[in-house]
């Protein structure tokens, strides 16, 4: 029977977006269970969960604006759960060796990307898309999985999160230049220059001056009577961060990270972890998921789309790990700088964006689109058991 | 400048949700803080929070899906909270009263509500929506009262939550008979008892089987592998009931109310409530703010919609509260009974989405919307106020 015809319309509205929460939650749990049961990583159950119901497999939900929501609101309390256990006394003993990794990571993917473009005779924007795409890495993935590890606090899990860092603020530049030559052939270097300084001068700010402000009042997120405990202050700095951050055009996971590492400084910390972790319980799951759901299996499904898929992971995989490995090993040891190298590889949803990006611009189809999408699915699935090996070994 | 030129499309669309969500959770907290300075009941503040930043005042925000959705889950996560510190016996206590003081509240404000719109010269079909906007409580608006007074666990907050209860399953057979003359002018009363029976059996069902199930199993919401603790569990039960008593035509707070009570049998209860507590606390802002930014002050500053919009208040205050302290007058003395006739006034969302699925189906026009709404937030506002004094008497 079906129930929906005795129900009133902005009812069933709610009953469809509660169900498709639901839904998903459900099976990136599952996906969760059952690869904590087979001895696999926990992420690699939870975004095959998302492919499982999403438009692929089964086709019980569809990607709505609020299911993207809840996965961006995943990905930034993951980060935020990341900086509040992170000190920039940390990240600046990392700072040298996140700038050589972040930067060597950035330029030859995107560099391999625009050639492979090129070669297969794409257009010059489709190519700078593509490079754009192979050339942004998603701190969300690796640090779920060095948390999942028990190694967040390593010096090389902060080398990668710094590297992001560097890597988003680097792909920031790309993007616009790629958005750029899409739209109108040209490229501003007046705008993009601003844009880049705003983004340098936000880290810095933020990064500096909060900390110090916390620093110098460590009850200041306690002073407001609506907060029975500091942590609606907290969640507020969180989304003002990540939503300026994302205002200026960085990924909105690095105000959510600078926001975590302020709120670090302040005087109860462990407290604040307590309250932060159920809204990173919940909200996280919806994040891997969501990239699951976001793969079209079908339309990689053909002799050509395979093998593209295969040359771009591979391209991918290679282009990033290698440079930041020997970036890396300037100053870690071989088992550090390999965990730093394979943590840089995941696209994650960095990639998707930058794809979904090209495709509303009108110059990533919708194979390449797919393509770039299984790409991102695939080095973010292979990370976790890479670096779960990796861990393995000592790590300081 | 305008940096929204920089940054590309979907990360745009990203950073616009970021910042409504980060705006709306400002305002409401802000509002909070100003009235628990002055004073005054902390949800008027936020409502007024959201009527400052919404389309009427500001016009910071605009209502889309996104904040819909947060505003659905805070009362969902709102009246779980309230499920979690209730017990079923508690319920089963006051069960006779609560279905007197719900039937009692729904009859009359129905008939009330036709009566005025066929005297004001409305058709049939939009004097029922009127009827059912002004037969709706709202539970959510009184529980958060109740919270805020620390008189969540007396008898009188009990008899209102259960008369909520009744009270939406009896506006839900309303509603049906409202949508059904408006689509088709037909009513099926086959249909409308077949979704009467589902109702019943659904809220019976699992408020007796639930609750024994944890009470004989107090740890299974400990089993599953992927939760460090029981607290994913219990939110995947929240939002399953949730969304399954939406499916049925139910509001979705009826689910989670239900499913609170359900986890409030379980072993650890108090570790839970620690961890809804940052759910809770983050999302019921939402709510609250949701419904000051629905209100259009626009539209209601005219003559005849001010005259209108008192007419239907004192209508919609009078007709719940005679009959329903009357009702309450069987069991409870006269403060306990005067807190439930208040208890019973607030229309919050109830109301509001009552009127929405009107407009929807072109029976209720925007000047009847918008006196509806206003309605609503002000037997909301007015609530909390009168609660506040009649709890300085004795509760018990």
């Amino acid at each position: 029977m079906d129930l929906t015809s005795i129900v009133p319309l902005a009812a069933a509205d709610t009953a469809s977006v509660l169900t498709d929460l639901f839904l998903v939650l459900v099976a990136a749990k599952l996906g969760d269970e059952v690869f904590k049961r087979i001895g696999q990583p926990a992420i690699v159950g939870e975004i095959l969960g998302g492919v499982l119901i999403g438009p692929s497999v089964l086709g019980l939900v569809e990607v709505g604006e609020a299911l993207r929501v809840f996965s961006e609101l995943g990905v930034v309390f993951l980060l935020f759960w990341v900086g509040l256990e992170t000190r920039l006394s940390e990240m600046r003993a990392v700072g040298r060796i996140a700038l050589a990794v972040g930067s060597a990571g950035v330029v030859l993917p995107f560099l391999a990307g625009i050639g492979l473009g090129l070669a297969l005779g794409e257009s010059t924007e489709t190519s700078i898309f593509l490079g754009a795409a192979l050339a942004a890495t998603s701190a969300g993935i690796t640090s779920a999985t060095f948390l999942d590890l028990g190694i967040a606090r390593s010096r090389a899990a902060r080398t990668v999160l710094g590297a992001a860092v560097v890597d988003d603020i680097l792909a920031l530049i790309l993007l616009s230049v790629a958005v750029g030559m899409a739209a109108d052939g040209g490229v501003d270097a007046g705008k993009i220059a601003l844009a880049l300084g705003i983004a340098i001068a936000f880290v810095a700010f933020v990064a500096l001056g909060g900390t110090r402000l916390l620093q110098s009042r460590p009850k200041l997120l306690e002073a407001p009577r609506f907060a029975q405990s500091p942590l609606l202050p907290a969640v507020i700095l969180c989304l003002g961060l990540a939503a300026f951050a994302a205002n200026i055009g960085l990924a909105a996971l690095i105000g959510a990270f600078l926001a975590g590492m302020i709120v670090a400084e302040t005087k109860d910390q462990t407290a604040i972890e307590e309250e932060v972790r159920p809204l990173y319980a919940f909200f996280t799951p919806f994040f891997f998921a969501f990239i699951g759901i976001e793969l079209d299996l079908g339309a990689l499904l053909d002799g050509h789309a395979l093998w593209l898929l295969a040359a771009i992971t591979a391209l991918a995989a290679a282009t990033k790990l290698v440079p930041a490995y020997l970036a890396a090993r300037r100053g870690l040891g071989r088992t550090e700088a390999a965990i730093v190298g394979v943590g840089m590889v995941p696209r994650g949803e960095v990639g998707i964006v930058v794809a979904s990006i090209g495709a509303a611009e009108g110059v990533v189809d919708a194979e390449l689109f797919a393509v770039v999408v299984g790409m991102a699915v695939l080095t973010t699935i292979a990370a976790p058991f890479a670096l779960r090996r990796l861990s393995g070994r000592a790590v300081t």
